[in-house]
């Protein structure tokens, strides 16, 4: 949907070769920005409302911009849905991409990925795309776009934390299933929250599932030998 | 909704005292009986269909039972639909209790206890109740509601586990923690199935983590000093 290239203003692209070339260029950018508005605003009504209270007609009101402008992008509201939450899983991998790529050397290496993990399992987002796949079961079309978004952008953001796990010293056949298991709590315990919010515990629980992960590293280096006593 | 008194057929209820009171008891006991038989097909019916999905007058057909029987029960399909998950957590409420009662002595607790927070968290019940919480959003009435039979039917399984954790020898102080982090695990791969099926990449995560709560303890034992050496 969004390349990099158009995240650059028109005007900064250099000389302009011919003025088609420019007016062409001018209106793909313009439209990429129309698209953006109006995922930028069907985000924040998504996060308001979920899938059930997701209205379009309320995106065109919160986004400034008139309904034709809307359906011209996005003609049906599972086209919508499924472009925003494409929107916004995007925006969440460059950032764990960039957090995993960058880690703090002062800072325990899991404390990050707990912390990375849980910004995005927290989020209204994650919630959402979880009510649209359980909401959608029984309609195959738009459950398998979400899981395909889902997967495309959560899949690199393991593959990152792997990366900065075993650049962090944790041992390559400990790391995915360490990686898994810490994101399958953050995910469980986001859930949990449903029901029972209490953010001062969680706090707690991932700091005792850091020290988990660091008796069990610690428990299966002292098992293998070499580095006993 | 369902006491123990009314799991007794009532021909086995001991010697009538009078004709009025046998009647009366014999009518409750099938109205009891007609309700059970309207869950158990709900419950079927919400297990293929989820939410979105659910209609009564298929539970009807499933139960075989008229439509104007059905209404008589439950007028709505909101009241059905909450007396379904009460009865479905009941039930595992009831089989949970007895599971972590009755722990087979020469198997590990901590995988006992994954088992059984594997089987509910795994079924599709659970699911359906994710699903209406979310779906319900902006409706709080039935959410709450749902979120009330889960609390009602989940606190008693995690103390009963509590008590069995406690009783196999874990430190008291540890327990809770420990309980929250594994039932969070079961949590979220439960949910990280809907993206991904591999129920043998789970067995290998869940013997992980029984070995990092076991390394824990151990770490915690030592670093309290008496048992060194």
């Amino acid at each position: 949907m969004s390349s990099s290239d158009t995240l650059i203003p028109p005007a900064r692209r250099g000389r302009p070769k011919s003025r088609p070339e420019v007016e062409r260029r001018t209106q793909a950018a313009r439209s990429e920005d129309m698209q953006r508005r109006i995922l930028d605003a069907a985000a924040k009504v998504m996060s308001s409302h979920g899938y059930a209270g997701f209205r379009t007609a309320e995106v065109s009101r919160v986004a400034g911009i008139s309904r034709g402008a809307q359906l011209h992008h996005f003609p049906t509201k599972d086209q919508l849905i499924v472009a925003t939450l494409a929107h916004v899983y995007d925006q969440a991998l460059a950032v764990s991409r960039q957090r995993a790529a960058a880690v703090d050397p002062a800072r325990d290496i899991l404390d990050l990925l707990i912390e990375d993990a849980r910004e995005f399992f927290f989020s209204r987002h994650f919630l959402v795309a979880v009510d649209i796949v359980l909401s959608t079961a029984t309609e195959p079309s738009v459950r398998e776009q979400v899981l395909d978004i889902a997967r495309g952008a959560r899949l690199p953001v393991e593959q990152a934390w792997g990366q900065a796990l075993a650049a962090a010293g944790i041992p390559a056949d400990l790391a995915p299933g360490l990686l898994s298991i810490m994101l399958g709590v953050v995910r469980g315990l986001a859930l949990r929250k449903l029901w029972d919010n209490d953010p001062k515990r969680d706090d707690q629980q991932f700091a005792m599932l850091r020290d988990m992960a660091r008796a069990y590293i610690a428990a299966q280096g002292k098992s293998r030998g070499p580095k006993r006593g």
